[in-house]
């Protein structure tokens, strides 16, 4: 039995990281028993300038084909002036949540506690470990919500909810918080937008099928404050679209290093992975990027939609033993010694 | 000559701040030769225990006959179960917002090098003097756009522009910049939101009336992470209703201390000033809550309504000699000694 993968390496650093991260997959492969195919294809930047288009034909094929979209990174000052259906974010990425109707978007939160400093937050704050989640909805709301107009001297989007919208994303919140720590936070503007209001009775409702979970409400302003003040207090925050983009930024850079975060997006049968990071051109084709979030990601991939747990713990604990035994890429080496995105790989494949 | 002041305490701690702001003003209306008549109005739970309702009839007409509204603070949980349209946020502060039509939401973010510890940022990102003003549109966007729709399974709101809303506030920021380092970074959603692409297009065009200040655009994902990594790049932040209700708690939690933080709410011929914070319940009715942010509302006032520039500076100044002296309420004290709210007062009047 074989899984099917698409691998879409992108821009930037993508293919880099991704080569180190199917090199750990070879390894664990090979180790826990199990094979994948692996069908390369196009996306963002590297799609329009070889096929005219940053999500080509061929490629959402070959994702509509398989059982998990492996993502690298898209983007790049290259594109940025292309007609939006035609850039890499716009054309690219959110066609492709669009077309594998993506609903969840999972990004972790985690400081390891040897990066601590890397954190802009102040030791005063960081008196235990940040660990939480992000649960952000990635299908409907403001980003998608009909109707939309852009005309000369005016312009309007609609941020739309239905009931059974809301009723999914929370139910895989609740579901994440299960295997955690039970506590979710919801996140929205009850107290002034109508769409919130339904999102918070919708949660409430959901909320009534896991007794075990505990389930408390904040506004998404008061979010933004709590997440530098008091990040140690979230297990699971689950939040719409627009603020999950905001907040899971916001918590990204509580992190201190985008190179250690990996994010899945839930899709009904093909889920997507990538890094929680950008394509960071300005380092791109030096082998000094971090491979680890794409490496991450694929733990994730192999968890989540594969059930191959024993492998997404091989690979957690190899990232654990490196970054502990003080392997670092530039990016956290906090002013120390740095190893390249390679060696990172082969420390990575060694400790497996 | 007598500038007509509507003055309204509101709950928690408003009536006590409120209490030493108006002395400070008793002294520099004395030291600087102008008058002020005061009248005082009900509003958020104290409108709703006296009168029925957090927006009273009488205080609109006492704010609509002022000269400039000098708020204290709104809500508590006493009053958090009450229909929307009778909380103290919705059925008052929001309804006074569009009864005076206020259209820009001004808050100074500033860091005090006394007060640096105070803040959740790590010295790291601390090297130099955090000191910017986020210029939040207060009157449109999806905070007021029609249409809005609750229903059972599904709800709704409208996230619109005309461009002579944007044009309004984006020239507020030009203005408040010219005054500044001429510095504006205007936040949107633009690769998303249709809204978002008319606010950069019309924000571009009004740059061009400000030959001598410098735009730049960020997206508010990035904009909530670069507020944490790097506060010292911002001067002006121009942002939608939304976004700005977001990034200015953030940047009021990069501050640390809410307490020492005002806000002016510009309207076309009435505007509004209170602090950046809340009613705070929990220490309400102690004296020990900082008056700072009341204190430095009032000096927002003076300047930006009545031109009172003298007596704003001599505010200023006296609650900078306050702060480096060490004079500190309970919230600021780092631990330390802490003087009481009335006793911040004394001295504050004294220095001016
Ligand atoms: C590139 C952009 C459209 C996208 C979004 O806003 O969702 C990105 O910011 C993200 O969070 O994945
Ligand atoms: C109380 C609430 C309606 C209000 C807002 O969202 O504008 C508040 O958060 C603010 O920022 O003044």
């Amino acid at each position: 039995m074989a899984y099917n993968i698409a691998v879409l390496p992108g821009d930037g650093i993508g293919p880099e990281v991704m080569a180190q991260a199917l090199r750990v997959l070879k390894v664990v492969e090979e180790k826990f028993g199990f094979s994948c195919n692996l069908t390369e294809g196009l996306i963002g930047g590297a799609g329009y300038d070889a096929a005219g288009h940053p999500l080509p034909e061929e490629t959402k094929e070959i994702c509509l084909k398989s059982d998990a979209v492996f993502l690298g990174s898209i983007g790049g000052p290259k594109w940025e002036n292309l007609p939006p259906e035609l850039t890499p974010e716009l054309g690219g990425l959110l066609a492709l949540r669009k077309l594998l109707n993506l609903y969840a978007n999972i990004r972790p939160a985690v400081i390891y506690e040897e990066l601590k400093e890397m954190s802009p937050l102040s030791e005063r704050i960081l008196t235990d470990k940040v660990d939480f989640v992000t649960v952000r909805e990635l299908a409907y709301g403001v980003y998608f919500g009909q109707p939309k107009m852009l005309e000369e001297d005016e312009a309007f989007d609609t941020m739309r909810y239905r009931k059974e919208n809301v009723e999914q994303i929370a139910r895989a919140a609740f579901d994440i918080a299960m295997k955690r720590d039970k506590r979710v936070t919801s996140v929205d503007k009850a107290n002034v937008l109508s769409s919130s209001k339904l999102w918070r009775r919708v949660v409430e409702e959901v909320a009534k099928e896991y007794p075990e979970v505990t389930l408390n409400h904040q506004y998404v302003d008061n979010a933004a404050m709590q997440l530098m003040l008091n990040p140690l207090q979230y297990d699971v925050i689950l939040t719409t679209n627009l603020f999950g983009d905001i907040l899971s930024d916001e918590s990204a850079a509580i992190c201190g290093s985008l190179g250690m975060l990996p994010s899945a997006s839930y899709g009904e049968s093909i889920s997507l992975y990538e890094p929680s990071g950008g394509s960071a051109p300005d380092i791109a084709g030096k082998n000094i990027a971090n491979p680890i979030a794409q490496i991450l990601s694929l733990a994730m991939m192999l968890e989540s939609s594969f059930n191959e747990d024993a492998a997404a713990k091989a690979i957690r604990d190899a990232v654990d033993k490196a970054v502990t035994g003080g392997q670092r890429t530039g990016d956290i080496a906090c002013g120390g010694k740095s190893i390249t995105c390679s060696q990172m790989g082969d420390i990575l494949c060694q400790y497996i």
